[in-house]
């Protein structure tokens, strides 16, 4: 059983995301729980207040450590936690194998930034793992937070219904996936490679990877290279 | 006003991004427009069907061409689209300089891959752009579209209640964010920067900028060298 537990001020973000398709599956086969935390249940004041300008001026609000530290160490009370991971554009870029590192762990905190991120001590205090999803910024953390989550909870063993599935993805070799193709064989003309509708799987498979190399040299030729390293 | 029609056969997924936050706002105020447009009503058969297996074998279905050739027509009959992108692991990793040029367009369909992807006919012969979020998996393409359509909606002016808010963004000037601090100066004998707290408006940007620099070379020094390029 994976615990994630996510922090954030849009919990509304996330209800979507995890209340279907294979997240949903995941949790009802108690392969994984997933807890939402509104932030404002943690706010200073009475007025709910999470967020404050940032020292020394400037354009947009900050989310402020006091609320964040009592909504972690309250967790913190009830289980030991093996990652905090604070969602931000400086942070490390995911990639498949970090995924694949991180599905293995069993309690997790997920915390999503808004507004211009949160004040620099819960990261210096608090977050063991900085996260990005891309080199591009986002309105929150919270969709960066379903990405990792997703990315993370695919890969637990059963929640997908053909395990194969997963492993024959893009990255897990290093070589982006082939093309596919399904019915109708003929679509207005434009027909399915005939070694594809041979029955020969040897050839194939031959073929699948050919094309998988050929795609990966084309689009992604620093895929190829890392292998090397 | 921008148009955003998005193809996929999950849109319970999208639906808490799309109806919350500064994507609902957008939408509220006009300037963006988000449509949903569910893969099953354009289905093959009275079963609903949209996915099949894939010829010549192995696990994972993909998604037929016939009910997404028949959706995308639909649309372009009624406007002329300026994109038409799918989105998918093996496509161009999305970054902000393209997410600066894909948020001046006008007209764009985002289509989400689900199960082991589109039959590639759906590639050549109707998508213009083919974009991933970074090099991991997901269980489908709805996050990775709910991301690029936020990482676009966000940069429309008018759509961030502070403009100057996204241009001091990371990654807008190949510089990651300097660190933010919020109130109280002291949380548990943790303080706050003074330069902060001088009110000395030069001396605090001049700091900013020499944080932000010093953050990049130590955490992204590949953003410094892509500047050099």
């Amino acid at each position: 059983m994976t615990r994630f537990d996510i922090i954030t001020c849009q919990p509304h973000l996330l209800t979507g995301p995890f209340d279907h398709s294979i997240l949903k599956r995941a949790q009802d086969k108690g392969l994984v729980e997933v807890h939402l935390h509104d932030l404002r249940k943690y706010a200073i004041n009475k007025h709910g207040q999470i967020d404050d300008y940032a020292f020394g001026g400037g354009a947009g609000m900050v989310l402020m450590v006091e609320p964040i530290a009592k909504c972690i160490r309250e967790l913190q009370e009830q289980r030991t936690y093996d990652a905090i991971i604070y969602m931000t554009p400086d942070g490390q870029t995911l990639n498949q194998p970090m995924a694949n590192r991180l599905s293995m762990l069993q309690n997790i905190i997920i915390l999503c930034g808004h507004y211009k991120g949160v004040d620099q001590r819960v990261r210096d205090l608090f977050v063991t793992h900085e996260i990005s999803i891309g080199d591009y910024v986002l309105s929150g953390g919270e969709l960066a937070a379903a990405v990792l989550a997703d990315s993370l909870i695919r890969l637990i063993p059963g929640v997908l219904n053909d395990e194969s599935s997963a492993l024959s993805d893009s990255f897990q070799d290093n070589l982006l996936a082939p093309p596919v193709y399904s019915r109708p064989a003929d679509f207005e003309g434009h027909t399915v490679p005939d070694i594809l509708l041979s029955g020969n799987t040897p050839k194939v498979e031959e073929w699948r990877f050919e094309q998988a190399v050929q795609r990966t040299r084309q689009l992604r030729p620093d895929l190829l290279r890392d292998e090397k390293n």
